[in-house]
């Protein structure tokens, strides 16, 4: 396996340290040759060659089987949304040029860990759910610009069948793999790519006769999701209410630092913590790399090496269950560093 | 006081009867004079005259001092958001040709009710917040339509400054009435009519020197919404991203039934419960009244009647205190009827 290694900016090189012990301890045990190949992104990339997602940074994600993903971001572009060069830039480039249309983002509960939820626990327990977000396509890429001097500003949020087809497609496989329930949340009583994407969805069902579809307003489910997250299993849905649901979700289980996700497009895959830079925490040796340790779990599992991912993740209950984890979940106790964790893990 | 009536569908006429009840109470006890005039909309509308929001409708509002709103909505709408006639149009025409650009919708909780949250008390306790969001641009208006044969579909989110402008005024007004902090929310890092809010704002923070001023993103908020509902005051948003984040603030205070809303132009004021119009309970009377009740409140409120707001506030908490609630209140005791809530009240 040859497996691009963007650490990025923040918190990001620790964890991603961690990730790559595990990850290597892993491919010993099980007889595989993982090579890294590491390069450059986020702020770091923009004071190192001037923007943040470079041409050679992409031509080592394409010519590797996957890539993974620290965190990028720095305080010093926080208050200026509209900078020439952005950290975030980088992230929409790589999504859009590697193709990753399809942000997978599990949401599941740890047993240890959920009472650490702002929901209580009734409430909470059983949540197992992934939501899919579009995420190459919709108002993120559409054309946006000002008019009328300056005074006017639009966005367009534009979707193709063909855009739709594809996520949908995932949504439908992963559901047969699961409960065989799928969530299409849209504002298809407002928005026109929404009607579009419910009469595609709709037009897929006889070929999945199998999977029982809902479709739910994303206001509504904004709610539910809060509610009764336990209630939902597989979601679909655009880009931009991917991001705020995705959000929403991560909070509910308790385990936020401990989210892993994947973003795929025909080829390429990417895994990555949903975690930020956390750059107040950079350099300290104090980060929680468990998010990205179940990434490249996450990793294996699609290269279909399930028993690979499933060491990483019992290993990582494990953890949990004898504390050896780091400051924001040891509750008093001897908090681990994050490369201790990392040790032990391995 | 002339007040347009808009009882609507399904449980919409049930707690638009005790709001009156009340109201006209209040106003022998103030000695006020009110002139109730009812007018159709949603289904009922779409049923008598073929449209859900007719112009005799519009007349009566236009010329009315406010408007008291129900609930619309027809379950025998819901399977197709594509259907040419829908209750929410109504809806939409009615909110632009009134003119009512600020939608305010506070989320507070009821002590006696805090256990109903999903969240755990030490959570929610103290929530006091009002999400203005914009609610006559944006996404919801902008042009929106088909090309290439049907199988792309866009819709335009626009923004001007003025209308910024207006709904962020409203804002920095209000926040002086409060804890002078408010809230900008945005996705300024992805959209350009995000950047035109952020930049907007920023240029009026120096017209209210005493406001703390903070802009978060989207997804961010949604996040802290659940986690620390109580940190926030008020906030100002677009009217897509406003629509979702105030469904998920009004499940947090575990009294969602209960909530009211306002919706306010330069001239027209309408007042509506944030529920919708249960069609399951319609005609049962036992549908809960509190929350168009508290809108009446916020409406006697907004014609300065504060003494007036205030007696149907401390009614509504006593009610409550004495258990003299509907069904979804009574937990296993005694459960009253909507029209005994509203004799009770009265
Ligand atoms: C940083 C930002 C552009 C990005 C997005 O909105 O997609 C982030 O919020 C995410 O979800 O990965
Ligand atoms: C019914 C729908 C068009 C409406 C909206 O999205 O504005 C509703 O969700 C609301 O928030 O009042």
């Amino acid at each position: 396996l040859n497996i691009a290694l963007l650490a990025g900016d923040g918190i990001g090189p620790e964890v991603i340290d961690q990730a790559v012990k595990v990850s290597d301890k892993i491919a010993e045990k099980f007889g595989h040759d993982i090579s890294w190949t590491p390069a450059l992104t986020g702020a770091a990339a923009i004071d190192a060659v001037g923007e943040p997602y470079p041409d050679s940074t992409h031509a080592v994600c394409e010519a590797a089987d996957a890539v993974l993903f620290g965190a990028i971001g720095h305080p010093r572009f926080d208050n200026d949304p509209s900078a020439k060069v952005r950290p975030e830039q980088g992230l929409l480039k790589m999504r859009q040029k590697l193709g990753l249309f399809a942000n997978v983002r599990p949401t599941f509960t740890f047993p240890s860990l959920i009472d650490k939820s702002p929901l209580k626990r009734e409430r909470i327990e059983g949540t197992d759910l992934i939501i899919l977000r579009e995420l190459t396509g919709g108002i993120y890429f559409g054309e946006r610009g000002r008019k009328d001097n300056n005074d006017t500003a639009f966005d367009t949020m534009t979707y193709t069948r063909g855009e739709v087809e594809r996520i949908a497609r995932k949504g439908f496989e992963l559901a047969m793999t699961r409960s065989k329930k799928l969530c299409c949340v849209d504002k298809a009583n407002v928005l026109e790519s929404s009607r579009l994407w419910r009469e595609t969805v709709q037009a897929m069902e006889k070929e999945y006769p199998e999977v029982t579809v809902s479709y739910e307003f994303v206001d509504a489910v904004a709610m539910r999701l809060v509610q009764w997250p336990n209630s939902y299993d597989v979601m679909i849905t655009m880009n931009l209410f991917g991001d705020i649901l995705t959000d929403e979700a991560s909070v509910i289980s308790g385990s936020m630092g401990l989210m892993p996700s994947a973003s795929v497009g025909e080829k390429a895959k990417l895994y990555e913590p949903i975690h930020g830079s956390y750059p107040q925490a950079a350099g300290k040796d104090i980060a929680n790399p468990l998010a990205t340790i179940l990434s490249a779990a996450m990793m294996f599992e699609d290269f279909g090496l399930t028993e690979e991912a499933k060491s990483i993740r019992d290993v990582v209950n494990k953890s949990l269950a004898e504390g050896v984890v780091t400051e924001d979940l040891a509750e008093g106790a001897k908090a681990y560093k994050t490369s201790e964790v990392g040790d032990w893990l391995a």
